[in-house]
Parts: C-alpha cells; sequence; structure tokens
C-alpha cells in the first residue's frame, strides 16, 4: 500500500514536482478517476436534461430551487469541520499503525548479544527465536491486512514459506480461542529462553529480562494493531462522513449546473469547478 | 456498545459503502431517529399554524422576526467552535478509556512464563493469579459501564459466574472503603507472588519484579478508568452544549420555514435542510 | 470543584438532559448568572437612555456609530480565535492537574507487598510510610488549592488531624527554604524504607527500589502540580482575553440595540441574542 | 520572565479581573506600548495628511485604492491560519522548556535516599554531587537565557558563587569542544558515585543505578534545552510571520483611514479599532 | 539546512527585527523567489495580452468568466484547510526528526562512566564503542540526508574520515540485505560490551545493561529516522497539495488581473497582492 516517491524528489526541481504530480500507482488520481468519472456522466446527463428537454417554466422552478439549495448546503453543512474530524483521526490511526507495525530489530540485536555461542544448540535457539517472532507477527498481520491474508491464506501457506513446521501447526491448530492463536509463538519463545538460562546459555537472569523485555514490545505493538482492526473508528462517524458527502454530491448536480438566466454563452465555467469535487472526493475515499 | 463493521469493507466497493450506510445497530439513523421525528413534527406543526392560521398581518411579524433572528444566530453562536471542542475531548476520552481497558495479555504472557512447573500447586497460582486479575477488571468495569452492571448486578453473580470464591466474597464485603475495594484482588496477587518467591517456585526477585510491574501497568489501567468515571468532563461544558444545541434547533423551528413572501410555490425545499439538523443533532447525541 | 453528575445520566433520556441542563451547583448558570445580570442591567439602562432622553439627531449619530462598529468588530477580533487558544490550553492544564493529582494507590499496593511482617514494628513501618505520602500530598494541596487551604489554614490543622506529630512538625518549621520544607517528608519515607531494608524487612534491594521508584512517581506528580501553581499561563494570555472579552461586550451594550429605523416595533427581538453573550461570557469566566 | 500573579486571584472577584488587567510588569502592555504608540503617529500623520494636504482628486484615488486594497487583504491574508500556527508551535515550545528545566529534586532525593552516613568525608560527596549538578545547569542556562547569562557572564562569576573551584575551572577552560564543556561536570559526578560506590558508601549497585538514571533524566532535560537553543523554529516561519504582520499593519495605516465621503462628521470611530490592532500586534512581538 | 539566527536577536529590538527579515540563507526570499518570479512574468503576459491584443468583446467575456471563477474559487476550494493538514503533518515530522537524530551524549557519559581504567586496552574499547556508533549514525544519515551523502558517497569516503577501518569495510559490505547493514556496527558494539564484562572491565551486569539501553535508544532513534524516509507521509496528500496549489495559482493568473470596467486608472493595485502569493506559495515549497 506504501508507495515510496521519496526517489523522484531529488532529481532537478521541475521534474520532481511533476514526476510527483504523474505518479500513478497509489496516487489520488487513481483513487479518485472511477467515481469522479460516474459523477461526471450524471452531471452531463443532468446537464442535457436541462437545457434540451425541460420547457421555460421548468427551467425557472429548477433555477429558483437550486439557488436556494446552493445557498442553504454552503451555510449549513459544515464540510471543512466534519472532513476536518475524520481526517485528523483516520491520519492518527495511520500513524500509530506506523509505529505498531512489529519493528524486529531491536529484539534481533538483543537476542545476538546476550545468547551467546557458536555451537549448533546455540545458533538453532537464536534462530528459533527470531522465527516465532516472525510467525507472530505473520499471524497477527494475516488478520489486520488484506494484502497479507492473500499471500498467506491458511496456516499451510505459512508452513509452505518455512516459517512454522508441522508440529507447530497442529499445537497452534487444536487453540480453540482465536484471539489466544496469536500469542502462543510468544509463549514458546519465552520458554526457549527459560531453558537457555537454565542450561547457562545466557549468562544472567537480567540479560534474560532485557531480551523479554524487547519481546514484550514487540507484542504490545502487534496487540495495538489487533486493537485498532478490533475497534475501528465508531461507526457513527464513518456513516457520518460518508453520508454528508454523498448527499453533498449529489446536491451539486444539481446546484452547480449553468443557470442560463445569468450567465448566458458561458459553458467554458462548466469545466472549473472540477478540481473542488475532486479534492474533496478524493480525502472520502482515502 | 463497540460496533464491528469492518466485516462489511472486503466487499465490493459499492456493496461496502452501501453496507457501511445502512447499518441499523449503534448507527447515526439509530442514534437520531427520535429525536429527529419529534423535531420535524414540531416543525410542521409550526408550518401549519403559519399557514393556516396566521393572518396576513401576523404573517408579516413572524417573517421580520424570524429574519432578523436567522441572521443573528448565523453570526453570533458559534456553533462549530463550541462543537468542535466538545467532540475533541469526547473523543479523546473514547481513545483513552479503549487504552486502558485493562489489557490482561502481557501480565498473562509473564505470569505462564516466569512461573514454571507442572505440578498442581503452581497450576493453581497461575490460574489464581489470573483470576483475581479478571476480578478486578470485573469490579472497575461493573463501576464504570452500564453493560457489565447489568449482567453482574451483585458480587452474587460474580461469584455464580466462578470468578470469585464465597469466602473472598465476604472479605472483599467486610472492606468498608468502597474505593479500596477494587485494588483488594491485586494485594492477593501480590501477596501470591511473594509467597510464591519465597517457596523458590519464581526463580529470581527479577522475575518477580517483572510480573509485578506488569500487574501495576494492569491496575493503572482500571485506576484510569476510574478516575475518568469519577472526574467527567466538566458540566459547564455539557450544559452549555447541550444548552445551545437544544436552543439552537428551537430557533430553527421558526427560522427555517418557507417565508411566504420570498420564494412562492416551492415546497420541495421544505425538504432539503433535514440533512443538516441530522448531522448536527447526531453529534449532540453521541 | 468537582461536580459528579454522572449519576443523574443513566435515567431516562429526557430526565438525563433535564437534570443535565437544570443542575445549579457548578453550573454554567451559577458562573454566569451574576455578571449576565450585571451586563443585562446596563444594556437596558442604554435602551432606556436611547428611547427616551436622547433627541433624534443624536439618535441618528448613534445608529450610524453603532453601525460602523458592529460591522467592523465582527471583521476584526478574531474572538474565536482567541478564546480558542485560550480555552485550549486551560482544558489542557485542568487534564494535567487531574493526572498529577498525586495518586498514592500504586505506592500503597507496592508498600504492603514488599513489606511483610504482622509485628507491630512492620505494621508501625507501612502506617508511618503512608501517612508521610498523605502529609506530603496535604501540604502540596494546601499550596495550591484554596479549598485544602480553608481545611488545614496551618501545620497545627494538619497535626489536629492526625497526619502530623508535634516533633515532626517542629522539624519541618524549622527548614528554612519553603520550597524544600514539600520534599521533607519524602527524604523521611525514603530513610524508613533504607532502614527497614538493612533490618531486613524487606527481602532484597529489588524491592526497596521499587517501592522508591514508586514514591518518586508521587512525589513528581506533586511536583508538577506545585510547576503549574508556580508558572501559570502567561499574563500576556489572560490579559489579552480578559481584555478583549470585556470591551467586546462594553461595545455590544451600544451595537445590539434595537436601531429604531430598521425594524420598528420589534421588542421581542430584544430577548433573543442572550445565549450567545451567556455562552462567551461562561467561557470567560471558566 | 516569568510572572505570578497568582496571588492576585484570590481576592474578591471583581478586584481580581481588575488587579490581572492593570498589572504592568510582564504585560500585554508594557509588550504592546511602544510599538502601538509609533504605529498611531504614523495613522494620525497619514490622517492629516489626507485631510489638510490632498486635493478632492486625490482623495478620490486614495478612497479608490484602499477600498480595494481593504477587501483584498480581508479575503487573501489567512492572518488567523499563519498566526494559529505559529503560537501553537511557540506555545508548545514554551511548554517544553518549562518540563526541561532541569529539576534537581528527584535527583536530590535520590542521593540523600542511598547515599548514607554522617562522616564528612560522606557529607562532601553529597554537597559535590549537587554542587556539580547545579553547575552544570547553570553553563547549560547561560547559554540559553539571556538574564541568566548577565548574571554570570565568565566562569569567574560563577566561581565567586562558590559554584566552581579554580582548579575545576582550569579543568574546564581546558575543554576545547564547546559542546562537551556541558557534560564535564556530569562525568565528574559519575565517577565520584562511582568511586563512593567502590568504597562501599552506597550499599548496592542497584543504588548506584537509580542514582545514575536520576541524574541522567536531569542531563537529558538540559540537553533538551540545548536543542531547542540550537534548533529554533525554522527562519522560514519566523520571517513569514513578522513580515506578514508588519506589511498587514503597514497596509492598515491607510485601508482603516475614515474614508470621507461614507461616514462624515464621525471621528469617534477612529479611536474603536485600536484594540484589534493592539491584540495581533501583541501576539507578534510575544 | 538548519539555519542558526538566535544571535541576531539579542541585538536592539528593531534591528533584531530587520535582521531577521533580510537572512537570506534558508529564508522564505530565498525559497520563494524563483517561483515568484516565474508567476510573475506569466501574470504580467497575461497582463498585456488582455490591454493591447483582446479585442472590447473578447474582454468583455474574459471579465465574466474571471469573475465567476474568482467567486467560485474562494467559496469552493478549502485552501487553509488543505494546507493546515499538510503544513501540520509535515512540521510535526520535522519536530519528530530532530528528537530522533541520534543523540549520542547520554551513551558517551554512561560509557565513560562504568568502563573504568586508564591502561590502552581499555582506552581502546572506549574510543571503538563511540567510533561504531557514530559509524552507524553516519551510515544512517546518508541514506536519510542528500548533504550527509555529498559528504560520504561511499563507504571509502568514510573509511578516509577514519571512522571505519579497510577490514570493516569488507564485512560491511559482504552483508547482502542493505537494510541489515545499519546495525552492523551496533551488533560489534554489543560484542565489545559483552566481551568487556567477560574479561571484567564493568563492574556489575547492571553497568553493562546501563549502556547497553543507552546503545539501543541511540539506535532505535537512527531506526525512526529510516522509517520516516521510508514511509513518507501519503502520496495522495502530497500530489493533493501539489495539484491544488499549483492550479489556484494558475488560475490567480487571470482573475488577479485588473478588470477594466470596474477600477480604471488603478494600475498600483497591480502590486499588492503579491505578498498573499508570496506566502501560500512559500508553504507549499517549504
Amino acid at each position: 500500500m506504501t508507495i515510496t516517491y521519496n526517489l523522484d524528489v531529488p532529481h532537478s526541481h521541475l521534474k520532481g514536482v511533476l514526476s510527483i504530480l504523474f505518479r500513478w500507482r497509489g496516487s489520488v488520481w487513481k483513487a479518485v478517476s472511477f467515481p469522479l468519472s460516474c459523477w461526471l456522466a450524471a452531471y452531463y446527463f443532468v446537464f442535457c436534461v436541462y437545457y434540451f428537454i425541460l420547457r421555460p417554466y421548468d427551467r425557472y422552478i429548477f433555477d429558483k430551487v437550486t439557488n436556494v439549495l446552493e445557498t442553504r448546503i454552503d451555510t449549513y453543512i459544515p464540510m471543512t469541520f466534519i472532513l476536518g474530524f475524520f481526517v485528523s483521526s483516520v491520519l492518527g490511526r495511520w500513524q500509530d499503525t506506523l509505529k505498531n507495525m512489529g519493528w524486529i530489530d531491536g529484539t534481533a540485536v538483543a537476542v545476538s548479544t546476550y545468547i551467546r555461542g557458536d555451537d549448533d544448540e546455540t545458533r538453532a535457539i537464536r534462530r528459533t527465536i527470531i522465527r516465532y517472532l516472525v510467525l507472530c507477527q505473520t499471524c497477527v498481520l494475516r488478520n489486520v491486512s488484506v494484502q497479507v491474508r492473500r499471500r498467506f491464506p491458511t496456516l499451510e501457506a505459512i508452513e509452505a514459506a518455512d516459517i512454522l513446521t508441522p508440529e507447530e501447526r497442529t499445537l497452534i491448530e487444536k487453540t480453540e480461542d482465536k484471539y489466544s492463536q496469536f500469542w502462543i509463538p510468544i509463549v514458546w519463545v519465552e520458554e526457549i529462553l527459560y531453558d537457555a538460562r537454565m542450561k547457562n546459555k545466557i549468562a544472567s537472569d537480567f540479560f534474560v529480562e532485557t531480551i523479554a523485555k524487547n519481546i514484550d514490545i514487540f507484542r504490545s505493538q502487534l496487540q495495538n494493531l489487533l486493537k485498532f482492526d478490533w475497534v475501528p473508528i465508531p461507526l457513527v462517524y464513518q456513516q457520518l462522513v460518508t453520508f454528508c458527502v454523498r448527499l453533498y454530491f449529489f446536491i451539486c448536480l444539481f446546484t452547480r449546473q449553468i443557470i442560463k438566466h445569468d450567465d448566458q454563452g458561458l459553458p467554458e465555467s462548466v469545466l472549473f469547478w472540477i478540481p473542488i469535487t475532486t479534492i474533496i472526493e478524493f480525502i472520502v475515499y482515502m
């Protein structure tokens, strides 16, 4: 989902701007193209009806009604107020998601520092700890993201990627509580850690504690992701925003028509208000 | 209270939008339906009085007064300003409540890591610690949420759910200070931990400390919930918002009528300003 | 100061709304009643002068001046901007104060967990630690809150409430630096802790540390309260807001009069703009 | 810089308000008096030129130009937007500075708790640690605040205040890297701590660690102050705000004149818009 | 990039203001000069076309179209809303970047406190730890900042600056995963720490832990920088803002022309709206 576009920026200034504007993947244009073309079709349909089908008296009524509608809609629907709250809370969530993606680096450094030794057993311990953490992350992300779910539709797919052994899979599948499944690999990691300490692979309780703390940070990040997924932004907000924006644009189909009696002969102005629509449409579909 | 609607989103785009819009449980429509219908009834009552009962001179006075009222109300009541502050502090509280719901996962993992052993006593220790934490959470949530209170109206109900033994109930009931009651199970947990360390069920002071720290995080989350419940958003805010919004809509009963002398023959426009009302009404009733 | 009104909410919906609106203690109405009645008296005085004393030409001048004033005041005094910043920083402070009230629960649980024993000496140690913490909190809150100061006007009053012994009082009074006085009980607590460890009342250094950390959190919360008290919101803000709001309402005495030549015979409209005044007045006096 | 005015508030309400409004030190009035009087002088100069020197046709041109200017300036310069961002980031910095002032209390309590003993050597250790911390704070604040710099213009002045011995001064002066100078006393403190542990003045490694952690918090607070000083709010912001406000008031010199042809004979209105100027001027000069 | 301008402020007040306004390096003027002059050229080109080439009827059409455009653009493009979100999130990122720059001070103090000894080996250990941390920081900043990349275009350049030995360079270059490269020096540091503890250069596990914790803070700060670089502000925002601002100024080329039929003979007003453009342009190019 994240489209990195930084690499385009260091080019010459103008080129950088253009290359940002005309990226297609993950861009505004892509997000907005379909709803915008639908809307435009509807708009020109209303336009044709108005000019070619309506009789003069109908047009007079149409003009009056849209006139009142336009004044009132601008005064009474506080679009920026509604969208402002919505966008800022969506953006806040996005940033929190980024922070809680499950960053394994710190834990990995701690594991490689405190679990010393070049014998095969110690290597296996280190490797298994990291594998279990990756497994935990995979399970959580599958639950949260459609893309990851598509890559790993079943536990078998994870097994095929060598993140999970068949025995472990059986153990996970035996767990009934779906929510507890996520933390099983974490419990395994802690067991390995504890055993490694007992076998003196780790030099002191203190170092065990340090690794455990890092793992707990990793785990609570993933738990936050699950929380975000489980408790979405209240439905009322979502409904309110969706409803207001749709209604707003539906009304605009009529109010933004060129009223004949005001500015005759100015079909050019038909074109110019598109950007505004685009803007607001975009924010909705983000 | 939390209505999960994420599952509806992955469907085809249009269907997703529609399914969000037409959810009823926990929706805007449900929240708004009753007050809105009351208001509409009142509105059409005023409408009828105006058209069928008032004499022309009365109408003239009515028009003038509502005209002045309308101009002034838009200029002088900063609705978005008042609601903005209110909504953002309510939303902030909601997010803090979510964060402080008492998440037991971290503590449970720590308990299962550091209190090792498959003998019956050790199992009992692990189970009792978790049971006490759940007990503490239940007591706090009963105090905070009406739904949980309904599920567990008395301590006997908690006992019936096997979270509490009769002896423990007697101990809790003996405590006079109502506020201290909440932390009794926590003190019990700490006692068990300490004993387990003395009996060498826990390998080092360090591990005791780690579990204790996790329990303290759990406890302070629940304490935050109690704080939020005990010290609500200042009454003045609540009164101010409630009063302004009611007054605003009361005045709208008159000012949003179709003034005859301006746009005759346009009863359609009666319908179109409903959404705005809905929007603001909603935010109030949230 | 905190008026809990949550208990009124669970009643039937309408009753809940009404009971919130008509609470008097700690309400908007109480806060606003005096300044509002003063203002109204002044307003009707100007009203009478205008209608009964001024000659037509004076009225003409009056109308013109107030007209210009009204236009300019709405355009040039950004009231919501000024109040927005002020209210949000006051609200932020209020929330921080709540967070830093000195919550003794965590420390108390830690003390009862790690200082074990049913002999008299150990009980005395536990009790004294908590007493000293309460003493510290009392001293700080006396300094910060007028209500607490009234309850404990002197150290003797604290002594009478059995929070302080006469010897301790003498020790505190001997300290010259007023600011250091607050932390004397904390130093005493730490001494007791240290001694208890030396006498092996506390099982390990680790547990001493845990209690000490909890006490430090408690102390730094109280220190934050002192900071808030010592460094208020910059005077310039306070002055600016006070001045603008007063001036604004003073000008409104004249500009919000019913100008005769515009809407004759509409004394009703005299009443309707009161709410706005109330609103803003309130926010100032909060 | 911090002017404490809280003590004025507990008086009777009205007196409290007045005493806040008419404080001079650190007040809006003081901050604004000089630029405001300059501006007023310029304003009345333009006023006199307009009324006594310009010929009718010049006045006509003047009126037209200022008219256009006024409309456009209100529409196109988003003053509240620009100032809002600036004021909120300045306020945020002010609050952060307050938090990071280097609060020595926690460290002092830790030192007095864990470094026990009444012999002269132990006392000297305690005293020297605190002295070094104060020294570090003094050096940093000298760098950040003009007032502290004035009190301690050279290291000799600090020496004269008994915070520094001549030998220590020589050591500090020998350090070439100016930035490293700040942390030399901290390194000394850590050395003393380490030695005290080696001589068993501190009972366990654990307590050394606790003191060291407190010192590190103290140090990082001071480091934050240095960061704020070293990396100011981006120059572009500062320039933009300064430029816009100056330009705005310069244009106001002309646009806020009483245009003769509109409201003749109303010299009173010359006075009334001063407050707005004051307000915005203030925010700039804060 | 950071232009320190604080030193200019302590001068006399007026001089301070002027010196801030007329700084060139890193200033608004520099950022804005090129796009502004382009825009002005285009503006005067349109101006000339309008006055010297268009026939009266064309001008009439031009006036009408721009008139409609102007009204609509002000009503429908919520510039402050769009820019507000963008600027505040850019500013937030800037502040986070500053916080996460990799501040080595705390780690350096910890290293010099706990790794004691004046023999050559201990000195070498201290020096190598700091060198590796600087190396890590250099590698990360190279990846994030164009200026640092220019200073150290290759690993050879870092070697030439004595931050890296040839052997270490070979080791880094052998690592295939580009992202893992960044943390190799950290792993080396941890190895040195561990060995130093084994050789009793560090007095206790506790002190190892403290140093390791400081290093981990350092590392996670650098990791945050990488995160910011890797996941930029969503492309849609960037595109939206870039597009709106360009379009807005393109339309302004026409709408801000002096319409002949309104204010003849007022070429002065051509000049006055430049600042607004400048302001908004600037915010974009920041």
